[in-house]
């Protein structure tokens, strides 16, 4: 099924709103040159997976500039400061300029890993985004959030560097491990819950499609999730206020991840299980939330596992989100479908009840 | 002697401007506070000397914050990735939030380091930048460049990051040793060469005032070099074009540390040869320019060691300055004293001639 192009864009100040193509990634090298990158060298950053399936595509769409390829492990242990320091030692000597634009070829880890190298050579090189997982499509890819994981937790360091352009060619999600679809669909239904009604029906109306990845379905629910993160990115670009909502079931999720250890939960299957949490306490905070929809569309997400640790260790480790203020735990929470709120957490007496709902 | 409170302040678009406050230490917790940084934990970063001398005044100038304190050994080898990933050991794990503020307490490699820190913990940390060396406080507190050397080259690994805060006590540069006093002298010459003829019949008729240090004469040289600097980084935040003017004497200051080795010379007398290169260039690119006054003021700067490198190999260094563009060096010279221009180098002959002019 033919694609058709189609662009949104990313309203930033300045000058530096970007565009989301969604198009073949035959299209790369065009439009770079149309976002103004000129034809020379370029760096593009991948990984292993992603680089059997499509590096020979990228290259033919790089005809006529001249790629510097890297090639890194695939999975959630290269982003990490060793990884970015192999970027460092490789580039840095390649004869590189500020102009030299960074390609981020791969899902999430190697956008983070790549964005945040480039946001720190030479105090800022352009960056393109060309996600291929869906999670990448629809979230981390969008939004300017680089960074690489530290011992103490996830995503501590690293930059805001919004990226020139993103390419999302929905046809590849197509190959993509059902473990990463499931994984990715978590937060096409968080972005359905925060703010689009119209897209949580759309989702009820046709999961099976999107089980089987129906290419037209695909596309449009891909389209429909980017739109909202772009528009939410656009009104608070610096995560100040309307960012965080972004966030529902990512604090419970990341504790989630930091105590049951990195891996035994994808980050998509942590955060559903976030979600029911967030869900559960949202109807303390929200009496008058009618969560009968949300609670659906969440428990269609496929999680393989339980979770093991108790609700006092995963409270504990939310005290490391990056979210806390001043020691309070903030929480996103929802008061309709598509309406969500931040909240400081009133007492640690509501964390254990949100974890006890997904405990059992 | 008593030295008034003056503030200037460094104009930003999207409210992010700031206040370069020439006060004493003392003001810091209060100047802070009035910054709209919140009482609490802050995170204080300095070097072994500066510590020595300058932290029991700046902790009591804290007192009500909960400071955690940073001592790294002095010199350049401290602006590196270990350093940096010291500094993200420590501090990580302490209990921060995002608007746990980071003070840099110390000269230009503090200032670099913990800003570059403070502008990747968390995406974005504030930072005060408290300049003990005049370099700092002339330079590179102002304007936002932080980072970090990699073995290719210095400050390649960096981003911008303006800070909150500049709080430059003019009296700490008196106990500063003479070798720095010198070396930040080429930054005040350098100000005045590319943007203020004033400061340069300043520094011309005050210049035995300014090297026995007379306590009014540097406030007063300090500031106007502070505000030049501001006015640039104001006029062009992101080192588009007006920005590289700062840059005069440094493409080639830069080759001669790469290649003499960091530490032969003091980055100041890198600075002063450079500018020695760059005002013979300038006749050969602006043949009308009466550059005597200027070279006098160069002159004065006093600089230990002879060149060893040949020619040819600092020319070859200047192809990993961050300022080239598509394979071309770029070059800032003066067409008459206050006016710099930024060029491309028209042949690698130029370059010959213009370091011939230093090794004599």
């Amino acid at each position: 099924m033919a694609m058709l192009n189609e662009c949104i864009t990313v309203e930033l100040g300045g000058g530096r709103g970007y565009p989301i193509w969604f198009a073949p990634l035959a299209a790369l090298g065009s439009l770079m040159e149309e976002c103004g990158l000129r034809r020379g060298r370029c760096i593009l950053v991948t990984d292993a997976n992603v680089s059997d399936r499509w590096l020979p595509a990228s290259l033919r769409a790089l005809q006529g500039w001249d790629t510097h390829i890297l090639v890194l492990p695939p999975g959630e242990a290269t982003k990490a400061a060793a990884s970015l320091n192999h970027i460092y030692d490789k580039v840095l000597p390649a004869g590189i300029d500020r102009r030299t634009p960074v390609i981020a070829l791969g899902g999430g880890v190697i956008g983070d890993l790549a964005g945040f190298a480039a946001a720190t050579m030479l105090r800022g090189l352009p960056v393109v985004q060309v996600p291929t997982s869906l999670i990448a499509q629809v979230d981390s890819a969008i939004g300017g959030k680089t960074g690489i994981n530290h011992g103490v937790g996830k995503n501590l360091v690293g930059a805001f560097h919004q990226p020139r352009l993103v390419l999302a060619d929905t046809s590849v999600l197509a190959t993509l491990p059902k473990l990463e679809w499931a994984s990715g669909l978590s937060e096409v239904v968080k972005h359905a819950l925060i703010a689009d009604p119209a897209l949580a029906s759309f989702l009820e109306s046709q999961w099976h499609k999107v089980m089987v990845r129906e290419p037209a379905i695909v596309a449009s629910m891909v389209m429909q999730a980017a739109c909202i993160k772009a528009e939410i990115v656009a009104a608070d670009e610096r995560e100040e206020e309307r960012r965080e909502l972004l966030n529902f079931g990512h604090t419970f999720g990341h504790a989630i991840e930091r105590v049951e250890g990195y891996g035994r939960f994808t980050h998509g299957e942590a955060v559903a299980l976030g979600m029911r949490a967030a869900l559960a306490l949202s109807l303390r905070y929200a009496p008058e939330f009618d969560a009968r929809h949300a609670a659906a569309l969440v428990s269609r997400i496929p999680v393989r596992h339980r979770l093991t640790a108790s609700d006092d260790r995963l409270s504990q480790a939310m005290r490391y989100d990056k979210k806390v203020r001043a020691g309070t735990v903030r929480l996103v929470l929802l008061r309709a479908l598509g309406d969500a709120f931040v909240t400081a957490c009133r007492s640690r007496c509501d964390l254990t009840f949100a974890w006890k709902a997904v405990i059992g």
